[in-house]
């Protein structure tokens, strides 16, 4: 970890909590982008951002089959650098706070961040996409189809 | 486990793969619901579903301030009752599989639902929204402001 993930800005709030342990995630592949530096790293994933690779691992490279149908989807991934513990954040570094969840930071008790991206094309077991918020090298917790393109394939319920 | 979970479709995958433990989550809430069987939950969280209520425990309460400015949140919830290791799913019961990446199933190799929801009201620890999809009881992983909505707080990256 470096100062810049540990230091807390005037007026955040740190709390203590228990050591997560209610369940545990398995990394299913890498995600691939040009920043290498957390100042790099755009605020959100933009349309014009750059082409970034999305590495499943086996066994669940299978798991992609049919995933080309889809122009857009949702990756989750695990922001393996953020702390954990603030519920009040100060990210203009002004005198205004706001709560944990009012954020999209990357520090929050469940370092997860989820992205839209366009799926530019497959490439075996790598997805290309534009584009994505992340450092090089961020575990990938799961893809998929985004909701406002997906029409759920069982049967209607009753 | 019922059988419901356990069960497998004709022409489905499973895999063996590691025991899960890259990383751990913290339950950090619990999602009540109408839906006390699997049978009721919808396939997706409607806008005109019933209303849902999402109790926050403490310590986290606290990062809820700001919350009630927005119309919409995202909500990140752990489907505790799937299993993780299919990676070809056959949801229509025929003869077309897909993969588990190409679905926005319950089953994957990190069960995490995410659903958009409209926040009708903030009631001290609970958040009250229309409406998701899920389980009453389901444990809760994370909450963000819907990205559509949000614009970054912290000033902008040269």
């Amino acid at each position: 970890m470096t100062a810049q993930d540990t230091d807390i800005r005037p007026l955040e709030v740190a709390v203590t909590a228990p050591e997560p342990g209610d369940a545990t995630l398995h990394f299913i592949g890498r995600i691939h982008t040009p920043f290498t530096e957390r100042s790099q790293c755009p605020r959100q994933g933009k349309p014009d951002g750059p082409e970034c690779r999305i590495e499943i691992f086996p066994p669940w490279d299978r798991a992609l089959e049919g995933i080309e149908d889809f122009a857009r989807i949702e990756v989750l991934y695990w922001l393996d650098k953020s702390r954990r513990d603030l519920v009040v954040q100060n990210p203009g570094h002004t005198d205004r706070t706001y709560g944990t969840f009012a954020l999209r930071s990357p520090v929050r008790p469940n370092p997860i961040g989820t992205c839209l991206v366009d799926l530019l094309r497959v490439e075996g077991n790598v997805l290309v996409v534009r584009s994505l918020d992340c450092l090089d090298g961020t575990p990938l917790i799961d893809i998929k189809p985004d909701r406002c393109a997906f029409s759920p394939k069982a049967p209607p319920k009753p």
